[in-house]
């Protein structure tokens, strides 16, 4: 049986890999009388009074929402809210399993933004954070700033934030072992949908200065035509050398290529054409943009790829667990870039210099010590940066 | 300590009543292949073409939203949505405690119908049914009307049809041991919210012909000024005697009180005016309209409340759990008029013709055969009526 069909046959199986279950027990009158009526009213009034006390009398301190419209799941496409849900209820398992977070799963029969941006604000009092995910490009831009502007608890979308934490994390690494300094080095960024230009805009954060972001057209820069809001926008901050032309064109001398493209996008000679020691983070799911042997034998001096059957996985659940632990435990109203920053260096840090060599710049998904490191460091952020609450 | 003291404490301790957990391990690569990616695209495909798979592979298939704006939480009145939702996870454990059923809560930080309408119309596709709760009167009308037109899930607010489902199962049994038939007494019903409304309308669906339902300003008849819309249609189709005068007034002669009201509504000389054999059901709470051995001195039969601690205890927690187990075992569409009947006498039934008894007309809240007989006679109903979908 391939890991397709059984995959289905376990999911036929389970009927939902989540349960709602009670922590009290209701047994008899006096139970009831303590968890329901009229002992509830005593939380109720204190909470109508002070409605912070929601996170100490409700569940809200440690629930998070995990909230799509179906419209970009995996590779799959625009499926449909129903159709998201396995994947939803697999996010929430996460969260569970690596953050001790208990997630929900809420898949919104709209794609427009009015529609869930409302939705999820109208249920913000419910959920102490907020993690979108699988929502398509340019959209979950609008939605995501919109979010943040109007709910007062951390509105985080992984698809974007989630993969530029795990690959600045492995490209600090990344960037140790071949001694490069990221405020001189050129990057070229492959794909520009929300995963592409978060990554861009994070490591711009960190110092980066020489960056390229690639569409299907090629290099993105001011002045180009099709170019939609968020590329426009990036096109201002982002290669202000004004570079043009295809991928190849652009690669020729740069440090660093993160793909989050296509299957194929690379080939050994465009390796062979980038600077010394090039470093490689081909993310294309399931075939990567190039394939990790042929970007080594190319010259390659660090490869990573999305996948878990070659060396230095990019995995999201290396972050987005303890990124919400992190934020859940301080109560903060928001994930900001000095919390992303945190997150990624305590990734990376778990890799001792002594470890440290092409085939590990970053810790295993299933790392026990990934979760806690990154929610202390991600609290540790959120104190310094003032949007803890507790 | 008080019972409002320690179930202070205890919120305190507990820091939220539910939990979301995993069903599937993730301990290694291949747990991680199966519930997540890549496995976890077949469940997503398979979903994508045919919808009603939802049911068979999430969780959806068992699960129902607990929804209020809190506008009515308890006898408390509107206290905001984080505010209520003490009473929402309580709720939500006593849907899995009495039903088996994984209950979420979602407050909804809108006293706005359409927001209501909109947000749980968007997430339909989530649950496999809604209990609206703690919803004021009259917008809880709009919001239940609506929403079971424009959903293809169940919707059900409890405070209306749950209430109306214990007290006709009480009333059967009391009309039972006095040898009254339904459709020859007279019934006043002394409230004119959710409940009461709910109530009248369910015994007329039983055959029920003359009933005056009251408002504080008395007996209600077409034609009558101060009537909203609601009490206008039930103007319409309820004392058609058209009798008028003030709750004094009208229970004379009558056979049954039903008070979904206040405290001290009905004095002992009232209940004296009633025809032999009278049926109390003072369900206000804390307080009844009248205490039961001030009523059972005056001459009633049968005095139920919605207290535990006298005899014939109107509880809700008899009828929502079995109602949502047996609806959604069927996947029914809806919970209607015949389902809410059915669930009624299978309450009354679980009272032996050798058990009946004016201090027993009705089975205790723990009595471990109220979920599974309702959920059973519920999903027969919905077969029978053609909501059923399963």
């Amino acid at each position: 049986m391939t890991i397709q069909e059984e995959s289905l046959k376990l999911h036929g199986e389970w009927k939902g890999k989540l349960e709602v279950i009670s922590k009290v027990p209701v047994a008899d009158k006096r139970d009831l009388s303590l968890a329901y009526t009229p002992g509830v009213a005593e939380p109720c009034l204190a909470i109508s009074k002070d409605v912070n006390l929601s996170y100490e009398y409700t569940r809200r301190w440690n629930l998070v929402a995990v909230v799509t419209d179906g419209t970009a799941v995996l590779g799959l496409g625009d499926i449909g809210p129903e159709a998201g849900m396995p994947v939803m209820e697999g996010k929430c398992v996460l969260f569970k399993t690596f953050g001790d977070v208990d997630a929900f799963p809420l898949c919104i029969r709209s794609k427009s933004v009015d529609d869930i941006v409302n939705t999820v604000k109208l249920l913000a009092g419910s959920f102490g954070g907020v993690n979108l995910e699988d929502i398509s490009a340019p959209r979950c831009f609008e939605i995501e700033r919109r979010l943040k502007e109007e709910c007062d608890i951390p509105i985080f979308h992984d698809d974007q934030h989630g993969t530029a934490v795990v690959t600045v994390a492995a490209m600090l690494n990344a960037l140790k072992l071949t001694k490069k300094d990221i405020n001189e080095i050129e990057v070229v960024v492959n794909g520009s949908g929300a995963a592409g230009i978060a990554v861009t805009k994070l490591l711009m954060s960190m110092g980066l200065k020489k960056v390229i972001l690639c569409d299907t057209k090629g290099a993105i820069y001011e002045g180009r035509d099709n170019l939609n809001t968020e590329k426009a926008e990036m096109a201002k901050i982002s290669n202000l050398q004004l570079k043009k032309g295809s991928l190849k064109d652009v690669l020729v001398g740069a440090d660093v290529f993160i793909g989050l493209s296509a299957p194929g996008m690379v080939t050994a000679d465009m390796v062979k054409s980038m600077a010394k020691d090039p470093i490689i983070f081909a993310m294309a799911n399931p075939t990567p943009e190039i394939m990790p042997d042929e970007a080594l034998a190319a010259g390659a001096s660090v490869v990573g790829t999305g996948r878990s059957d070659f060396a230095n996985q990019i995995n999201n659940v290396l972050a987005f667990p303890g990124i919400f632990r992190g934020a859940l435990d301080v109560r903060a109203s928001d994930i900001n870039d000095a919390m992303k920053i945190a997150a990624a260096e305590a990734i990376a840090s778990l890799v001792s210099d002594e470890e440290l060599k092409p085939e590990y710049v970053i810790p295993a998904p299933f790392d026990p010590r990934v979760g806690t490191a990154v929610a202390k460091a991600v609290a540790k952020a959120a104190r310094d940066t003032g949007v803890a609450r507790l």
